[in-house]
């Protein structure tokens, strides 16, 4: 929505809408009212100020994310904020949760506080079709649109994800060298992030020759965090599912596959080895500590923002459409490779 | 900083900084440049559009927090932002860090985008002395200013706490009925939470007639908030105290205690009790299970953008100054009460 959108919604010329949105007194209260009512319906927030100045910027950036607790979000909010900061940039924090209607007015509602670029954070806002993603694209068409973690290929989308596939597919590998015989892929979500750990755990399996790669997979839907780690005990307990290895796609997840493991007596790592992923600090919480992926989410951010910083110096032809960095394996008590 | 401070500093009437502001035609170039600097040196940014429509608002709240990667801060971020954008607002996100001159410089920075309120989360922004917490007041002159977790007597100042006080008085007085012999409360700031929490500890001791308080208070200062579990547990192992029950003053504290008691040989909680506070989620982490103290971030939220909307809406005498939630202890592993 700009002012060309409300003089032809309201029939004005753009100089009459100007005049109201400046508060000109030569403007009829008639004609006042009737703009102010577009303009209200439609939410249009022009920065009049910095349009009259000749600036065009109001060194603002809308970061989306679907919950801003989620303790991979709450770590990249706080790198984007430390980072967008330093290079004197505002940062508008609008949380949407999953549900796709919510993402599309928020994107709206975020695009209309004219802020000069959007980030969106972690990977549940890249869809499986084209018309899902449609916001995004269309995002993209006024604003430079920056995915932590996603990837979408469209104009003025970049995109800075950690290689989930190949870490998944690394881990999954290096346990069955060291001779675990039964994987299991632990996991609670279907997306872009989700899929690519899936593909890589199965990639792996592929090539040890074991077949039927979908019974070693186990999806479990915790209905919300609290509870979460017990959640997954339990639901492991019933599943009973018979391995000698957890790979877990989140480092709760490991965490309950490892109360599953010690509640059924068995030894952690010799009987069973659980790994987890993102090496959050919970990763010492338990016992024994857990081993984990470390996803470089700092350089993700660091690395998102410098981008961006480079497209808003009109040099955006300089800049990658996709960045990808390489997860790194932090050992610990969980499991044990071969000497 | 606003229009009339400009027409003062640059010597020229409000009218023509008015029309500079405007981008009016009818202004010299000399005169143009004089105030875009003056504007440009005090970082004014004026809502014209809002002004010239005769609305006062940007419907945006701002949110200082020291740390949001911190648990308790991301908590709070996700609730406020909920409820703000529920109430209609948008939350501008400003992390600063415990320095005092930073929280200054960024308290200003934040006005300066003519904020409707600013929000204060976290005990780490009241300080000892009138002249540390003189910018906040100051704040507090042009916009209402909501502290989360923390108490500072000031005009359109308003505070939500938790009370540390009692919660910590209570869970420690429980233990000693319950036979416990050598309380530690084990702390790493002296924010005003903190203070709090150690006075409801030795009031309790008082009340036992145990002396010398302070020989039962242990600090630790973890550098950061990686390995914090493993650098509580190895001070801990280091001044090896004689306790059968530690009190802790936040939830990953308490796990490094655990991990302290554990590795002595003790058992918990038979022979050391312990208990965290907060009520995280990384509590159901540990073997066993952490008992802990809920402290009611949600409401403590929620109150406070209600508040918020009851000030706006121009009922400001009806908002209490103060409000108070009590803690609720949440029995689990690492405790057991005589039955």
């Amino acid at each position: 929505m700009n002012i060309y959108d409300i003089s032809k919604k309201t029939g004005f010329s753009t100089a009459t809408v100007s005049r109201v949105i400046n508060g000109s007194a030569s403007v009829s209260e008639k004609t006042r009212a009737k703009v102010l009512a577009v303009i209200e319906e439609y939410g249009y927030t022009p920065n009049v100020f910095a349009r009259g100045l000749g600036l065009n910027t109001m060194k603002t950036v809308g970061i989306m994310c679907s919950d801003s607790s989620d303790r991979y979000i709450a770590k990249a909010i706080y790198f984007l904020e430390e980072y967008l900061r330093k290079a004197g940039y505002d940062l508008i924090l609008c949380c949407t949760g999953r549900d796709h209607s919510v993402k599309v007015k928020q994107m709206k509602l975020i695009l209309s506080k004219r802020v000069d670029a959007v980030i969106l954070v972690g990977s549940s806002y890249v869809e499986e079709t084209d018309e899902l993603n449609a916001y995004i694209v269309e995002a993209a068409g006024s604003v430079p649109v920056m995915i932590i973690n996603g990837i979408l290929n469209a104009p003025n989308v970049y995109c800075t994800v950690c290689d989930d596939h190949l870490a998944i597919y690394e881990i999954t590998r290096k346990l069955l060298e060291s001779g675990r015989k039964s994987p299991l892929f632990l996991c609670n979500s279907s997306s872009y992030s989700a899929k690519k750990k899936i593909r890589g755990f199965k990639d792996a399996l592929e090539q040890f020759g074991i077949d039927h790669p979908d019974e070693h997979i186990l999806t479990v839907y915790p209905p919300n965090k609290t509870g979460m780690v017990n959640y997954v005990r339990d639901r492991m307990i019933e599943a009973d599912p018979d391995t000698d290895c957890i790979i877990a796609a989140e480092d709760m997840l490991a965490i309950g596959a490892l109360k599953f493991a010690l509640s059924k007596g068995a030894r952690v790592p010799e009987d069973i080895a659980v790994t987890g992923y993102n090496n959050f600090d919970l990763c010492e919480c338990c016992e024994p500590e857990l081993t984990s992926i470390d996803n470089k989410l700092e350089a993700l951010c660091e690395k998102s923002v410098s981008s961006l910083m480079q497209i808003f110096s009109d040099n955006a032809r300089s800049v990658p459409k996709q960045t990808v960095y390489s997860c790194e394996l932090v050992e610990r008590g969980t499991t044990c490779f071969g000497k």
